[in-house]
């Protein structure tokens, strides 16, 4: 399964792909950070980073992508700004018709050290050491974005939309089969979606304009 | 000028385009909610809202958009959603290349009704009123995005990334050249994204992936 992980954020997007075999064996396929320039007003920069994630949904076709929840904290401008990355980097996936899995922190700081409360340098580590690599992918939202990708690869829930039934049987099951856990609507809507955007063709709400 | 005025949200998003001219009289050019379908994910339903923001950039091609700030309330759930629609939007109007001006709820209702506590009822009225409706645009979310325009055209000011000294002097000029405000990065950025758009062509961002 290939699960594309994403920490959002308006200066630093953190933006990971990983590869995940049946005995849950994690591979790097890609690892980098978005930028937006300062200077530009802040819907230019969100088209920036949303560029930079539809470059890497296309470039390497994910089959579900995860992102971390963002929680309300004492920086309100901080949260803003990154609830609206959130809303962007979301409608990107949905145009791309992928499930979109969200995992708070502490699941995913749980998942890959096993601790809730692990801090950066841990996660980091864990990241390089699962994956494999000589040293951690820096800045840090990169390998947060990978964390958060092993994080839904190996919990298997989350997936937005999801019955909650089938959530569980997967978890219970322990196997990887997250893109398949949409409802059949959902299913459905996905695949139109994808369809026209391959096509190019014009759907029924474009035309009402 | 054309403006055009989004009241974020998830099921029901207002978008509203209207005509002002330089002696301040704004005509309707367009109104209308775009609807995402409950039962999807979040992130299908934000797709389905910038897809309806495109549309109708695409067919009305305004010059400015103007969108109500969300405010961090009681509701959590509800702001989180809002800020998460308002990311969406942004991103459609910065692919699009345009000025995008944010203002405040009292902002709004102060301008089209003198008072910036005024009911929806009232904010109906007076948008039908300035408009020469025959009778108030609805549901609320609709009139409001029309109120959001009104205030933008005659008040001038709240640009995004516009320096803070151009913004005084359109507004005490009481001049409608919003579309102008731009810093002279921004505009080339913007002109660059317009363009891109236009011809198809793959951008650096694009060919890092």
């Amino acid at each position: 399964m290939r699960v594309m992980g994403i920490d959002p954020g308006l200066t630093r997007c953190g933006l990971g792909v990983i590869d995940v075999d049946p005995s849950r064996r994690a591979t790097l396929v890609h690892v980098g950070v978005a930028r937006s320039d300062k200077d530009l007003a802040t819907h230019f920069r969100l088209t920036a980073i949303a560029d930079a994630i539809d470059a890497v949904i296309e470039r390497h076709r994910p089959e579900v992508v995860a992102i971390e929840r963002v929680f309300a904290q004492d920086n309100l401008q901080s949260v803003t700004t990154t609830m609206q990355v959130m809303g962007a980097a979301m409608a990107c996936v949905g145009r791309a018709g992928l499930p979109l899995a969200v995992h708070t922190p502490s699941e995913v700081k749980s998942a890959v050290s096993g601790n809730g409360n692990a801090g950066k340098a841990q996660v980091q580590t864990m990241v390089a050491r699962i994956l494999g690599l000589a040293e951690a992918p820096r800045p840090a939202d990169a390998a947060d974005s990978l964390a958060i990708a092993i994080c839904h690869a190996w919990r298997g829930t989350g997936l937005l939309g999801a019955p909650a039934d089938s959530s569980i049987a997967v978890s219970l099951s322990g196997r990887l089969t997250a893109r398949t856990e949409m409802t059949p609507a959902q299913r459905a809507w996905a695949q139109a979606q994808a369809a026209q955007r391959r096509t190019g063709a014009v759907d029924p709400a474009r035309r009402r304009g």
